[in-house]
């Protein structure tokens, strides 16, 4: 068996990781760029906490604090102009998948010259210092060397990817995602699971990977219940964020595969949320996995029910449907869209069992238009 | 749950591996000191291997392959000094676990000035970059920052201990353990077992480890019945390389235990193979673990019995005592004398339940000389 794993980021896990290894981020550099999103990081507590930290360190730091949902190209062009000119030598990246991936962006950009409309192609030799601080869990970006962004020239997210944008650091602490709504509580949970399944179902998946991932599912699945709850305490929260991290691990290694790509789709036409948008689709998908392992003779899906602690498909549908509520409608039309655009993604040839056009168009129609 | 998770090393597995993945060798310098065992990486084929690999890349290399059972200080000393003398930039270590460990530690001593009197308590911060390639499936070395040396002044063996060691790249190739011997792929086996089990009993265990605690467990445990073959296929020594290689990648989050503190008194005394002094005491300190247990309420014990797919350690016992056949016999000035010396180590803290000195001796007892 052929594979390959790596894992350069230090975790640092706990209430309160932050500043008790404040001095990690010494190694880092002298002024760090604070990359958040508008509002949760100084909701949550975590900026205070860096600041602290930081302060303590006798470092010096610029905030950055503009990245939007879904982060675009001239954003992470944005906050790389604010490392380079409030000279940053590293980035501090607080928040959820898109601040985390924003920081990242921008801490490559701010060492390499690129023009805007080569960012997706561009060959990353090098970046800033990157340490992650997650405020949500479900995207992962925290352990891996994958930066997100909203390709409109390709109607898309696209990832930039390069080993040198896995953070140094990422510091786990569960108390940062208390007060996180109920409905992105679930989507970043439904996200991380779709990591974790999708890795198992990668053809990059090994005997390293593996145990992380039906971990991280089991986790997952353990706490279907607490996300329905207003606020899980912090076992929960925690539970959810080191499964998280697990799937990020997971994905590093392996890849996402159909799943992901098509959910691209979904959030750049319809602005669904990422997690969510995934698991719209990874039931179908599923589905399409076990008819197709019967002529195989493997079970991944089998190993994927064992994890979950369940016994089909449809048990998995039943949870999946109890946590999504009402599924949004799509035209016949957007769903060919969607499936030819998806076909486009590197994501798909991921998959150990990749769907041809007209499968993924069949999975997209029984996941999002089913009786249609 | 605070905890911290690291894994630096850059894991290639496959047939073949070190040749088709020979550029990353380029990364590493321009010279390496090979570091080998007398004779097993020129009889299984890693050493050819590594000369082709190194050929190709143009890298110049010179030999070190002095290395013995339970590496000395002097040994280890010496291939620095060759490394040094010979211009090598970098250590590619090829072997068991000793040629890894004297390997490393001669990678750090190449660029430290340390006294051979001072190599247990220097504080190592950096080392020649280093490359490991496992010929047994047992000590994990190859993703740990351990070289761990025969300490005659303390008459027991000891770790140095620093994150310069760990290697860059670890190098799987299940073939170079074709043609070990039945003792060597069962002490070895043991070993592996023995670090995912003491790193499920660390203060250091977390939900990062656990799960690949668990899998090594588990696929040691199928391959049982294979190991007393007299040559398991391939598939078997991959599924035990790469459960040795999860292992190791658990005790360089956890550290080892009591367990191990105690083992090194076998081998330095009487000479008995690392890995089967481990499975000679393993037992005895599950059944010390399991009936404080009890009282603590937790079931750790329980977790790895399940891992092993056994129902009580009755089991367990059974099991290793297939493996290990007859026992050799210990005096009770020997028993006392371990028990004594392995309380002044440092892994023994390691423990989540640690024991007290007359708990140790009794687990010695009971495991090394039963009903006396």
């Amino acid at each position: 068996m052929k594979f390959m794993y790596t894992m350069p980021v230090k975790i640092i896990a706990g209430e309160g990781c932050l500043n008790e290894n404040r001095a990690l981020l010494m190694e880092l550099g002298r002024k760090a760029l604070i990359v958040t999103g508008k509002q949760s990081a100084q909701k949550n507590g975590s900026y205070a906490d860096a600041v602290k930290a930081l302060e303590a360190n006798g470092q010096g730091f610029f905030l950055y604090d503009k990245v939007m949902s879904n982060p675009t190209v001239d954003c992470v062009f944005d906050a790389a102009e604010a490392a380079k000119r409030e000279s940053c030598d590293f980035v501090l990246a607080i928040g959820g998948g898109s601040p985390l991936d924003a920081g990242k962006a921008a801490a490559a950009l701010a060492v390499n010259a690129v023009e805007k409309d080569a960012i997706f192609r561009f060959s990353c030799a090098g970046a800033l210092p990157i340490a992650a601080v997650p405020t949500t869990a479900g995207t992962g970006s925290e352990v891996t060397q994958y930066a997100i962004l909203t390709n409109h020239a390709a109607q898309t997210k696209t990832s930039v990817a390069s080993p040198a944008l896995f953070p140094r650091f990422a510091f786990l602490d569960g108390r940062y995602m208390r007060g996180l709504s109920r409905a992105v509580t679930i989507n970043t949970a439904i996200d991380a699971l779709s990591h974790s399944i999708e890795g198992m179902l990668s053809v990059r998946a090994s005997v390293l990977s593996d145990p992380m991932a039906k971990n991280s599912i089991k986790a997952i699945a353990e706490c279907f219940r607490a996300l329905k709850e207003d606020e899980p305490g912090l076992p929960v929260r925690e539970k959810l964020l080191h499964a998280s991290t697990l799937a990020g691990m997971v994905i590093a290694n392996t890849g996402t595969t159909a799943v992901h790509a098509a959910g691209y789709q979904l959030t750049y036409h319809r602005n669904i949320d990422h997690g969510r948008a995934n698991g719209l689709l990874i039931g179908a998908y599923l589905r399409f996995v076990e008819k197709k392992e019967k002529s195989l003779g493997t079970d991944r899906v089998g190993e994927i029910l064992a994890a979950l602690g369940m016994r089909n498909l449809d048990e998995f549908d039943a949870a999946l449907n109890g946590l999504l509520g009402e599924r949004e409608r799509f035209s016949a039309a957007e769903i060919e869209g969607y499936a030819e655009a998806a076909m486009r993604a590197k994501n798909i040839a991921n998959a150990a069992i990749a769907p041809q056009k007209q499968e993924l168009l069949a999975i997209l129609q029984n996941a999002l238009a089913p009786g249609a």
